[in-house]
């Protein structure tokens, strides 16, 4: 693999029309090489490959180029191949068919001249030095001795033509936290940054404490008059800080309890390979600059139900009274998912006994490779698979399961994302946010957020993730049932009559892509499965699995937002069902955000009316969690409430539930406070087999008359 | 408190006007003790006693007497005391004012000739033994050797003033497996059992394979004529059996990962004041026949925020094609929750280090004790508290939580309470079910569920747990703020005259009972927040302690449910805020199954219009779960999806997250593949410490120019 991206670099360098530039040589007026990835080659092809011993997809490369050489800057998607390159064979095309985008396999780049940007934008800021050093006692200049930062919208305005950016002041931190996005200073400029050439940009505007001033003139004359209102900054200080403060809780210095492997790990990994096999699930790890890690070819007990399961995009959608809050709106793979899955930390991202993975992406002609960034293990859940109690005996399950787990940092945010395999053939896909929220200045937010700090508001959000599931039940053919519980008023054969207020089941089919966007729906009432209906089980079932949420939350508060506009038609709805094309690969571009009216990947397009009734189906379903940070989310947002999760559980699938199969599993018999029998179905012997000789049941004394001295016990519970 | 009882017991059975009989000894005409518990104070008086170090409150004894020795049967609640007892001044008198019911502390038996009628009942399928002989080979005569049993509706109909009960035939289990709910025979016969006299006892009719036949002679003719359709039974069988089974899975017989506790505990318990406290939680539990295991005084950093948390009720109301699922909606607290909390299975209900307690309820003269019915530990979370990455350090900050735990078996069903609490002062209240289901006979049930065995329909239904919260946050006087995230179009001072699709918040909070029943809401949007407004925080934000549910499903699918009518008015919202008064203490009563139109408690009558401004405030909340049955519920239904709960959680309460007061957190420093600083904040050692020296950040490799030899580190993350 290494060699491969070699041998295509060196080929792309090759090629006189690129006219590429090494990145560390390049200027904005140079093509750079953006990314050489592995094409995903065509399901059709891996499908004949996988099940029918067919030969191996041809391989290509998939690049992006940044062609910068040019008044009008694009990025380009190409194909390379086939590999391995050979000169004569090896040709590069554009890469459009899994684009929606008109012009087709490239779009602006509207970060072209952030180098030039960010210097013009220190010029703005530094034409009222006066004003900043009078507010913050500070400068930002684009010198060292700076204290403040500038930052700005993503994505910009790109309404009428125009490229609208604003930018606003921030306190640098004085430590080495990350704690900037803590530390905002509640002033902001709009320039109009249309085109390439510099002398044609200009300062729109300025916004301060709830007032818009069009020239930095009219500015600065405010700012100097009687009663002008000059508001408190925010402060880097220990409130925003991580580490230990405070009155340590009791007990708190002693061992928690952690969890030990006495037997090391009972899963099987091919690090070459990829491939992963815990109990009967097995499958492939892929992993991307856009994405992270990915799996494939999900497979239960031999049967293929997954051919991948993929995070797509994340976006971060602010909302405030001023301009940086409001047009806020981070499509998180711009700046890649891949490139910042950090090493780990032993013992808190994973158990002390994980087993960890290396992920690697391209980034500017290199390979970097996060050592130990994915890990994986096993866990005994706090509560057992199942259990039941009768006056008579007690049988309990042990419920173990599987993790695979990457965390991206993307900025300010910490997304911890799992995927968990349960032995009664559940997936459960879920993912947590930690790590600094993106705050916003406090005057006059009140109305997008509570005041969390001397002068910071917990500026409100919505994160979203789509997920890509393509499933395949028992071959490709699959159909969505729509399960819905309903209150009715009916009348039985038997209710003499009359009517009884009672509930039952609707059944209907996802027919086509004319209705296959959807939401969960009020009180949980609908449950979604996918099935073959060609293949029934033997009581005339369809054998499926389901999609059902951990939690309720899962799409975007805003509608039609202004900043995203067709960037994240994905963010609509809670689950989304298409027919499987390998011209719709994924849900969202990386670069959508560049042009955000016509981007590159609209996911709307592909609701095109095509019949889904037992087609090759994929299911992109959201995990979503709203965000009103409040004093609790300082310094750092706790994963404890912000997660979000889907599960994807057997339905009618298998007979009878598979975690049986476990020999993890006990059956004490007792009577008259005495143990039977105790049943171990041969798991290893634990600390607690001697105490289950123990089980008594429930012991009695007597009230009335009393006879505190006699204690017996029940030989079936009493109740 | 056993001597107590004791004492109670003696001084009832000491008045003539009670006309008492010893339960061993009492016929269906004789009137006995059916519970005596300690009776829970008035609230104003305990906290005058907490906060003011004024006396105890008065010690009165709750007891219900079965009255039978009469033709109008009924349960009547009394108070008795002042205790100890001392003949002269201890008294008792009817309870009456917890309850809404018009009569006032008594309600009808309808069970008081459950003997008699299970006589006759068997009198009526000894009648058909030819037809049970012929369908499946066996009798239900009430004799040993029966093959069959009898059991039914719950509640019975209840209407126009005649009390009418279904009952449905069911195979006994041949294994020594609880398997009975799963093998329903699909015949059901209706009687009307108004009065206490037999002999105006009436078979109304029969029902089989959709056909309702009016007399058994109808049926019996039926069944001899040529054509009648004969189906086949459910029976025992491995299916319906716990107990490994099929191919052991891969390296399942090595150990599984396994949860220790090096330290041994790091809480406290008082098991004679039922006091228990963790880092900065303490409470006390109580437990009662009714509802098992209940918390008491909450206090977080040594200020009380909880009252009182108590389940209240649970119903499992079903539906379906036949009289026998369709009639049956229990309420489980009729068969009391407290004696069904089974001795736990150390290792797999709660982790082998766990702590237990006992826990003892009253019944028929005598005290039973459930040992080691009561688990606490604390767990690692399988995921940190809080985490971040940046180019130049990782912090991760450690989740250790602790649970409180009880299993109540009613039944068939096996539910899991846990009541866990985090470092970020999160409470999080959940509720797990597994056990048996109650499956419905296949014919014609299509509309009411999945067909799982060979004539074996999963009977669809809902569970909904009731759970109170009385919620003191900086005193008694709170209110209940809803914040809701709502997509607005606006235009800023900022945004050039163009409105911007974007979202805000709308507060408002829950002024009266007269709008107090509420849902959870779409999409998540609505955030309920329990606050004290006369004690905002520094920032001008109430304190106060967020409910956010676990997952979305909480209320009944069913409206106006003809099985409960008025006795589950509980169970129509997912969350419902009241005044506190002693007089509500409960949301549903355990007899209200006996008279469903004028239930002893009827919740719908809590709600009277009063404030809820700055009030001592009660939060009950519905946590529910739809179950529709499939294959993977054989032979028990699974944890990993039968689950709900309900999160607490801190909201501007305190300044910033307190579970940064914890040592056990990590900081790791690094800058070039090699490690600056490991901050450990006085956290014990552990494995993990030597690795967190090896942190590298991400290793690049140079591919054009190719320098495969020179690995490198980089100062920043590149992305």
């Amino acid at each position: 693999m290494q060699a491969e991206t070699v041998s295509v670099a060196e080929w792309l360098f090759a090629q006189p029309a690129l006219n590429l530039t090494v990145s560390e040589n390049a200027t904005e007026w140079d093509n750079t090489v953006a990314l050489i990835e592995l094409m995903v080659p065509g399901k059709a092809e891996v499908l004949t490959y996988l099940n029918s011993n067919g030969s191996a997809p041809l391989r290509y490369a998939h690049v992006v180029v940044d062609h910068r050489a040019t008044t009008e800057p694009y990025l380009a998607d190409l194909l390379v191949g086939p590999l391995p390159i050979r000169n004569g064979t090896t040709r590069y095309e554009p890469l459009t068919y899994p684009y929606t985008k008109s012009a087709g396999g490239r779009v602006r780049n509207l970060d072209a001249d952030s180098e030039t940007m960010s210097a013009w934008f220190y010029n703005i800021s530094a034409s009222i030095e006066d004003i900043t050093q009078e507010l913050w006692g500070g400068t930002a200049t684009g010198a060292d001795e700076d204290t403040l930062d500038l930052w700005g919208i993503d994505p910009p305005w790109q309404d009428d033509g125009r490229i609208i950016r604003w930018t606003a002041f921030w306190n640098l931190p004085t430590s080495d936290f990350d704690v900037e996005t803590l530390l905002p200073l509640g002033l902001y400029f709009k320039a109009d940054v249309t085109g390439r050439d510099p002398t044609g940009w200009s300062v729109e505007g300025w916004f301060y404490n709830g007032i818009f001033y069009s020239t930095t003139d009219e500015f600065r004359s405010a700012f100097y008059s009687p009663g002008f209102v000059k508001l408190p900054p925010n402060e880097d200080g220990l409130w925003g800080q991580t580490g230990q403060r405070g009155p340590v809780p009791p007990l708190d210095t002693a061992y928690p309890p952690t969890m030990v492997a006495p037997s090391g790990p009972r899963f099987f990994v091919d690090e070459q390979q990829q491939y992963v096999k815990w109990m009967d699930f097995e499958f492939y790890l892929g992993f991307s600059r856009d994405i992270g890690l990915s799996l494939h070819d999900i497979k239960y007990k031999g049967q293929r139900i997954i051919y991948e399961l993929s995070l797509q995009e994340a976006i971060a959608h602010y909302a405030g009274q001023d301009p940086m809050q409001s047009g806020t709106a981070y499509l998180d793979s711009f700046y890649g998912f891949g490139p910042y899955a950090f090493e780990l930390v032993k013992g808190y991202d994973c158990p002390p006994h994980a087993t960890y993975l290396n992920s690697s992406f391209y980034v500017r002609e290199t390979t970097h490779t996060h050592t130990d960034s994915i890990c994986l293990f096993e866990m005994d859940a706090p509560y057992p698979m199942q259990r039941h109690s009768t006056g008579s005996y007690v049988s309990a399950a042990q419920n173990v399961y599987f993790t695979v787990r990457t965390v991206n940092t993307v900025g300010n945010y910490d997304y911890m994302f799992s995927y968990e395999f349960y032995m009664d053939g559940t997936i459960d896909v879920n993912v947590r946010a930690s790590g600094y929220i993106q705050a916003a200045y406090f005057a006059n937010n009140h109305d997008y957020g509570y005041q969390i700090h001397s002068a910071l508001s917990g500026s409100m959000h919505d994160h979203v993730l789509n997920y890509k599931i393509d499933f395949d039940i028992l071959g490709t053919a699959n159909t969505m049932i729509a399960t819905t519980l309903v209150p009715v008023s009916e009348t039985y054969p038997w209710s003499g009559g009359k009517p009884r207020n009672t509930m039952k089941l609707v059944r209907e089919t996802v027919a086509s892509e004319d209705n296959s966007r959807l939401l969960w729906g009020a009180n949980g009432a609908t449950q979604y499965t996918i099935v073959n209906t060609d293949q029934p089980n033997r009581h005339g079932e369809p054998r499926g699995y389901r999609i059902l949420p951990s939690l309720g939350t899962a799409h975007l508060t805003v509608q039609d937002s202004s900043n995203v506009v067709n960037a994240a038609n994905w963010a609509t709805h809670d689950i989304y069902v298409t027919r499987q094309k390998d011209s719709e690969p994924r849900a969202a571009h990386p670069y959508n955000s560049q042009d955000v009216f016509d981007p590159p990947i609209d996911f709307a397009k592909f609701f095109d009316g095509e019949s889904l009734l037992q087609e090759d189906l994929v299911v992109w379903v959201n995990l979503g969690m709203h965000h009103v940070p409040h004093t609790g989310d300082l310094p750092n947002t706790v994963f404890t409430t912000s997660h979000n999760g889907v599960q994807i559980m057997p339905l009618n699938y298998l007979e009878g539930d598979p975690s049986m199969e476990s020999v993890q599993q006990v059956k004490i018999e007792y009577k008259a406070g005495e143990v039977g029998e105790v049943e171990t179905y041969g798991q290893p012997e634990s600390s607690c087999q001697a105490e289950w000789w123990g089980y008594k049941g429930d012991s009695v004394v007597r009230k009335f008359p009393y006879a505190p001295g006699e204690v017996y016990y029940e030989t079936e519970d009493a109740g």
